[in-house]
């Protein structure tokens, strides 16, 4: 299929921040070498099929808008080609080497699941054609487990236990084209894994029920030989009225509870993190020095509004947060930066696909080079490690080697002179973080 | 000490809904049998010190209104003993069986530790003393480590070993003093265990910190034979930005990450859990399946507003929501239900102490009673039983029993006709419970 | 059309708290008398055509669920017929006089609005018809202005002033059709009047627009002889990030501010309340006090949750504040209680239309009899009026009275012995509260 | 006094982005000339006196913790004294013009009325030599009105009238003595005017004295020939449950209700504005195209947190925000930004005082760089022009002109071809203004 899809966007290049081209970077400079490695490297972004091929911009209020040129093919599994084929239309002109996908984005669900993975395959098939001559990799594969009625009560844990059955026959599925794709993760949202209130919900049957389905997750990839990381993406609220995989704590409590904690990672959202009330650099922080830090979905919330609306990244320092926590962590790979972002309702033509991505992209570009240059500056971390630098020697060194008990450090205390501390300094710190910006 | 504190008020006495007679008991009646038990087994009711002892109506914006006997006292020790007493005047006219306090609540800092230990000794002799006059017991003692300029940057988690050491002192002391006036628990709560800023925080060092405080604490109670519960209590924010204790099953993951499960329990609050974004009941629920169920702080927050308000709970939904699951557990000793409630400021006369607890005390009566019908009318749990019910044989039941995996689960579902699910109901189970009420 | 869409559903009837009949009223007895008025009288029930004849059960996460037999029929109008037929089993089973809906809601969108005016108009005839026959009435109607592309940018905000001009011909015909059917009101709900971002928006010439668009509108209800309220709907958030008509405040700033405060009242509903951060009691009693009280969309939402979830009301706390608020008004004719309320995802089954307004209709009247003994009672009024009596005499009355300005008031202060104030008394309002509950 | 109370201090001086000397601008360069003004005359600075001299770091749960040189004096008077020298010791190594206050944060309360004149009147002397020393004015002044347990109901909403003449007699003193130090405006921020539980509140009689009140001070005002700007100003909640003067929309609907717009401008602050639900953009915007803007509070508040926090800003894009909003005004004088931001309890140390005020004097100056580069650049108000073209001429023109009625459109529009919408292009807008950061 030689059709181009956006004949008016270019391929987009970097030309600097004097550039009032809208389609051109003006911060992501893929090959320019930041801390050691390219941009490139660094930020391994991703497009998610959802929300920029697949969705359509309606709301709860209002139907589709969205002007998508394969719209206008009738026949689901040739419209699904056709946007399979746009797909790589985009990241060629972007410049993107990642994408991410559920199974029923890209193909047609069937009348059984038998047609669904037949359905499924055929695209497959082209999307690995199509990967191969756009050398482009697949971030991760998952399942999409609460679109369809069937999902209304949960999947896993729904209270029907065909129900359960089903999630599993399509999540083996899922998880058998990921493979066949290379995918380098596989995430696991559980969309309705929830409950809409605890009054007619079995919680502990269904979190049980959550944990056999996980491990027997775990267990297929094993037997198939996927090496990819397995990973569960929290979600405090939204479509459910509390979901069980609320944020990073509550996830890394089931995983550590269950067993199951050295066989899954965390994919850690922007939106996820500030709806449950943290942010995402406080939720990264907790995943990645528990060692569970997985992959990134890149977007940002309105902290004035009280559901996901999954924006693209425009702000600065909530790119500066990330990248700091990124580049004080041994690098994303094999998690990348999933745009886990959709354009506005009012953001509905096929340009804005692309200016919202340069958007993005520039963002966390700019992200990382002043997360970098404070690096470098050390100013911050040095702060910091003075701040704590009693715990280094003297008594705080003795109680970190576990030479004390209450009894010692009363014996200690006891009638020690008023103890000095110092200012946080909280207003400097963010003073001198502005200083890199 | 003959004083009364308290001269208009009388001995609360229950005297029916049809009473007009603000000093009595509507709902509360504490020798009744509901369920198997009189309402005072059930319930367990306990007087928190720090709000209604010891708080004087400040807040942030307004210096202290309450007009409280003792104040015009100045001695610091003779108002401390005053206090006390008064406690005990409190307690036998609401006849409520317990209390709780903080260390600082009840007696004096000093200039050192070893004066704060001994103004505590002496408070604590007295308690001890009026304990045994009025058959009152200790629900759970603590430490206060967040009002003190030294605890500003946390006490476990404090940059300064030197805090930990202090802090360390102080929590020895005050279980000593728990044990000593036969506390049923102990509890931690991190009032400043959190950051202000991430950006100036080593949170890992701090969360390890906290995991060696919390054994050490562990580890005294053991030495000192203190056989009562140790309880930690999830706060999400407030007074730090970012509290480490956020809820429990934040909680759940500290404790398992760091092998202190099985050595604590936690203390849940409504105010808490909704400033974490869950209701109380799933907290409960979630802290009870996971054997983790130690005690509740009594108190309602306002939905509205972002901050601990602690009022008096006179939701009586809420109530039955909390009573329904006490009576799906075991009943809630050796935890109890400590009003971890505030008058609100404009509510700052000794009178309204008394109005206030009545409040709440018939708020939970009404809440055991409505939920002891609903339970033995038995219609909302038939009804999620049934919802369940293919997990009960079939393919439910094997999945359960662990006869399956992804691919017997693919075969079983991959020509399978389109399943049926039935609707969850949630508005009849609603109006159900209403039923009840 | 004599086919019966709800077969197994019974006419429902008043059968008293002990019933258990899911087919029952336990609490409305609509032609008992509470406060000199039947139930049915204060109450004016209203079915919402839009979430219980026309919603699907889809959300931003899954498709349409909901189970109605009318949604076998593919052509559109004739679906849209049987769908109006429907309508009218489902009040004369739950014994509802009136009911509300949009243009949209009853007949479906044509190619050109000369088409949609002339299906509209088609399905009116038949509603007009079955109204005469089921003795019902129309408590309001409205134009949707927010789910087709053309209003993506807003309807009399648009950026578009072509979009305007579409918006007066749709509301135009609106109005004339409700003034067919006999509506006792017309409201405006500006599902898409607010802004995605500020930084696009050309804020002050949408609130003129907006302003001009209601001028016209009430020209033209003058015009056509329409008697009936003219009301506007807040609604702070959702679906644009910022919504004009954000609360009953800002509303009244902007009818007062362009001159049109005497032309319209306001249209109330619980979880626009919440969403703004005010109770549905504050909005009530702010609306009321200024003569602005039209009518109520009678819902509530979750307070966890930000987003409107047009829940059915069952809280009965809830319904007593509402029910209180309108026994102290002069009743809510030409308005009424319209649920505009969604069933739960979850309750997608036919049946649950049936119990999910007999739960709220039952709540509402536990609601109304709760009031109405609290208002026979008075002791909360009188308690009231006690905190303000001094108002009523000496300098209060004197201020009121227009008496004084700021050099009087300080001589008569300057000197004086500290003022004696007295407790508000929560916690006992409250409790009294309960006490009828 | 010749006493340096910050000796390690040095008088702050602009070095540059470059600079890592704490104690220096990197960005506020007070003489630099930006879009036609220098610096210094665009911002207006001014230091709050309640944070910076009188508050003591404490929080609801720990006490006072700010170390500040002139706690050591016991005497209040003299104390008093000190802090007001030292003011301007911070003034003017800041070089900042202006400074605001409450009465009781300067001077203290004493007995009786009188006596609090007294001392006020005493402290005024001395800043009134001290302003014309230092060349420092008041941008406003403004009355204590809810810290006393007086007016823990309120003050002119008291329940008790004595208590409003009280506050009429504060407040006269407050406005003279605002005049007498050539105050440029005067603010009433009415802390506890609002209610905690609207069950025990006479809404309609405190909003009526709420306007007597304000009616009585604009009488004031001008009898006394005070000429500055009288600012009302917004909070949604805290300390009250609901306060009255909600948001500038609430506010607008009383100042119009009660025939007082044209006396009172607003004094918007961005904490407020978001624990309203708006964005601080929002509410400037709104206030100025009613033609309302009267001064700015400039802080921040944390998002994930739901009371004030009041912290010192450091985020560029709100600053941008806010700086877009005044540079599409007539500037801000008479009113400035008052710096109503407390340093986190965490920065207790004297240094903090200087840190956190560079913090936010080098975030405002950026603010206003990028905006007046944004401005100069014109692209995105090219944009937003060309959106909104359609009103230029054609229909649009026609219904701005007033030409139109609801018959004409819909003639205009019944058989129109669909109508052609253009996307909002929000990414591309957000891109844009990160490309001038």
């Amino acid at each position: 299929m030689s059709k181009e899809f956006f004949p008016n966007v270019p391929k987009i290049k970097y030309e600097g921040p004097e550039s009032d081209n809208p389609f051109a970077f003006k911060f992501y400079d893929p090959d320019k070498k930041v801390a050691g490695k390219t941009m490139r490297e660094h930020l391994r972004f991703s497009v998610a099929y959802w929300h920029t091929m697949t969705g359509d911009g309606s709301d709860p209020f209002g139907v589709g808008v969205n002007i998508r040129p394969w719209l206008s093919i009738t026949d689901k599994m040739e419209q699904a080609k056709a946007r399979m084929h746009a797909l790589f239309e985009v990241l060629d002109k972007l410049d993107i080497d990642f994408f991410c996908f559920h199974d029923r984005d890209i193909a047609p669900e069937g009348e059984t699941l038998r047609e669904s993975h037949r359905n499924l395959d055929e695209i497959v098939s082209l999307a690995k054609q199509l990967m191969g001559e756009h050398k482009v990799d697949l971030l991760w594969g998952t399942a999409c487990l609460f679109q369809h009625p069937r999902f209304t009560h949960g999947a896993a844990t729904s209270c029907n236990a065909d129900i359960f059955a089903y999630a599993a026959g399509q999540v083996k599925k899922a998880m058998e084209v990921t493979k066949e794709l290379g995918g380098h993760n596989y995430v696991f949202w559980g969309g309705r894994e929830g409950y809409d209130t605890i009054w007619n919900t079995d919680m502990k049957l269904e979190l049980d029920n959550m944990a056999r389905f996980l491990e027997m997750a775990a267990d297929y990839a094993k037997k198939i030989g996927f090496n990819g990381q397995l990973l569960v993406e929290p979600k405090p609220k939204e479509p459910t009225a509390h979901q069980y995989d609320y944020d990073v704590g509550n996830i890394l409590a089931f995983l550590l509870g269950y067993g199951l904690a050295d066989r899954f990672r965390i994919n850690i959202e922007q939106n996820h993190a500030i709806l449950a009330g943290h942010t995402f650099q406080h939720e990264i922080r907790l995943a990645r020095q528990n060692g569970m830090l997985g992959s990134l979905d890149a977007n940002q919330g309105d902290y004035l509004l009280g559901w996901d609306t999954d924006q693209m990244t425009t702000s600065i320092p909530e790119a500066v947060a990330v990248m700091y926590e990124v580049l004080h962590t041994d690098g994303l790979a094999p998690g990348g930066m999933n745009f886990d972002a959709k354009l506005r309702r009012g953001s509905f033509e096929p340009d804005d696909i692309f200016l919202g991505h340069i958007a993005a992209m520039d963002t966390y570009a700019r992200g990382l080079e002043i997360a970098a240059r404070m690096k470098d500056a050390g100013t911050v971390d040095t702060f910091v490690a003075d701040r704590y630098s009693s715990w280094k020697s003297g008594i705080g060194a003795e109680i970190v080697a576990g030479k004390h008990d209450f009894d010692s450090l009363e014996k200690y205390i006891l009638d020690k002179a008023p103890i000095e501390i110092t200012s946080g300094r909280r207003e400097w710190v963010e003073a001198e973080i502005n200083r890199f910006i």
